[in-house]
């Protein structure tokens, strides 16, 4: 566990001043004491207070989405919602979570059990057990990217989707491109859904064509690609959308597998804006979500449930990052000359 | 303005409890700090340390819109933005404006002019001068019940209008009526939009039937019913959803007037549960928005922009309440005899 003096390390600062920013001394400014718990939890310091007060606890569940390494978007999501709480003295819990143990733990009892207040579900589908449950479910919960309607102790945090494709299809289409093809993420996701509607009404709206060719669901994994990217490009579609970063990388190799060049040929955009993005050949342009804010925002909603603020949905702005793997539409497709 | 012995007197408590309320003291419970802020804002006590943060300043714009007494909707909203600001040392202005203002002072302008780190808008529509300018605005702005594309430094705070609507009209359902009409607020503002939508899906989602006759918008006001009544009645409607609970009591009133009886010919649903809502004969059926809520949460939203956490949305849960302006539909509409 990190002390007080590694985090004064960190941050360049003395001892006291991280003590002051721990404490909530009124002697240094707002800005600083922020920076000094934010950094507490991500070097993973607890405070004594923090330590006493076990039975205000919190807990993080985690499907289907990796959180471990600094990379990984769902990593700075998790450290946001820390953040906050460790903020307000609550102790957070994260437990990856799988279907069998859906199967075994109703949702509420399980909750109830452990002395937990509240959660935050991110990387479930609608079809995973304990959405079922959060039909009816009297605990305060938030939700990454899904939504439960009629149930006041349930919120949906996330990024708008509308917002988000129609940035990627508007760059697109000012870059000459009018066949555009969108690799969504998974069936029984509510934010696919929306990015569904999202894709048809935006193309439309520049009266860009929408063909049951120009769209597929996918999962979240660079292996996603290689099926739909024949089909797209068979159909001679000259920028794909994905649904995700990883699904983009698995688009990109695969037009490079097959020869076609990225954005000479065919240009790609992501989702999400993870750290990886950057590091693709070319790196990617996207759609970016603010992964800490989005964690930060979780916290703020649960904790405005657990005070009986019934808040159904909190969405944040997206934000069109452009680097290299979008460009002007060649006309037709082709491939790249084989040398 | 009130004391500090007022406040102990309201509440029952010593003035001890209140001083440490007021002072962040550790040794009284957060419940109880948090009854004293709240209680503080409403009798409009103001502690030295706000005195002295002078240039710590929001602002409350209101348009079309009553907040003065206790009963009016925009009452609680205002009360609610102001107790959540309290506790974070801000000063709040609440300003009316008018039109004729917003043309003569620039939107950004004003407020840094004025010093202001932020504001909340109430009662605008998207014809106003001011909504134009904050398609571009670089200062943090929530709007109640409008949205602003593509501008990160402006949220939308309101009430779900798909739940909403679509509680009225299953209730209605539920209880047999088949040819419902709506009666909207006004044009050119993005809740209206909502509800319109929502009305039509939430008809088709019941298998009933929508036509140019089953809907009309008008403005908040009793006024606003007179001629829309007729037209429905004429039409066969056996139950009216309003735009909100002043529009419902003018659709009362003028049901009454042409002697058709509520809810035994006529059923009536408001919208926003305001406290004039229980007075109406007969006390009124509608779908409560969380008004002090709202505020709280328009605080919420205003607070994370300027600390450039780009919220786009925050939306409340609805709530039917049930009363006696609603009843078994009797098949035809037949008006009461008339004695």
């Amino acid at each position: 566990m990190a002390t007080i003096k590694d985090i004064a390390n960190r941050l360049g600062v003395s001892i006291s001043t991280v003590s002051k920013g721990l404490n909530g001394a009124s002697d240094i400014s707002d800005e600083l004491r922020q920076t000094v718990l934010d950094t507490a939890v991500e070097m993973g310091y607890s405070t004594k207070r923090s330590r006493k007060e076990e039975n205000r606890k919190l807990c993080v569940f985690v499907e289907n989405m990796n959180y471990d390494a600094t990379d990984e978007f769902g990593y700075n999501v998790v450290l946001g919602f820390r953040q906050n709480a460790f903020r307000y003295h609550w102790n957070v819990d994260v437990l990856p979570i799988t279907p069998a143990f859906q199967e075994e733990n109703k949702y509420d009892t399980f909750l109830l059990k452990e002395g937990y207040s509240g959660a935050f579900l991110m990387g479930f589908t609608l079809r995973d057990a304990w959405m079922t449950s959060l039909q009816t479910s009297i605990m305060p919960t938030v939700l990454l990217d899904n939504f439960i309607a009629n149930n006041p102790n349930v919120c949906y945090v996330g990024t708008d989707s509308f917002e988000g494709i129609h940035m990627a299809v508007r760059h697109l289409f000012s870059l000459g491109h009018k066949n555009i093809g969108f690799l969504n993420g998974p069936l029984y996701s509510k934010v696919s859904d929306d990015r569904q509607n999202a894709f048809e009404s935006s193309m439309r709206s520049f009266n860009l064509p929408v063909t049951e060719a120009s769209s597929a669901h996918s999962y979240y994994s660079p292996e996603a690609a290689k099926h739909h990217v024949s089909n797209f490009l068979a159909n001679g579609i000259t920028a794909i959308i994905c649904g995700s970063d990883l699904i983009a990388k698995g688009v990109i190799e695969e037009c490079q597998r097959q020869n076609y060049r990225v954005p000479e040929d065919i240009s790609v955009v992501g989702f999400d804006d993870a750290p990886i993005a950057t590091t693709f050949t070319p790196p990617l342009t996207t759609i970016r979500q603010e992964h800490n804010e989005l964690g930060r925002c979780a916290y703020v909603s649960l904790s405005s449930l657990i005070n009986h603020i019934p808040i159904s949905k909190m969405l944040m702005r997206p934000k069109l990052i452009e680097r290299s793997s979008t460009a002007f539409c060649n006309g037709t497709v082709k491939k790249k000359d084989v040398t």
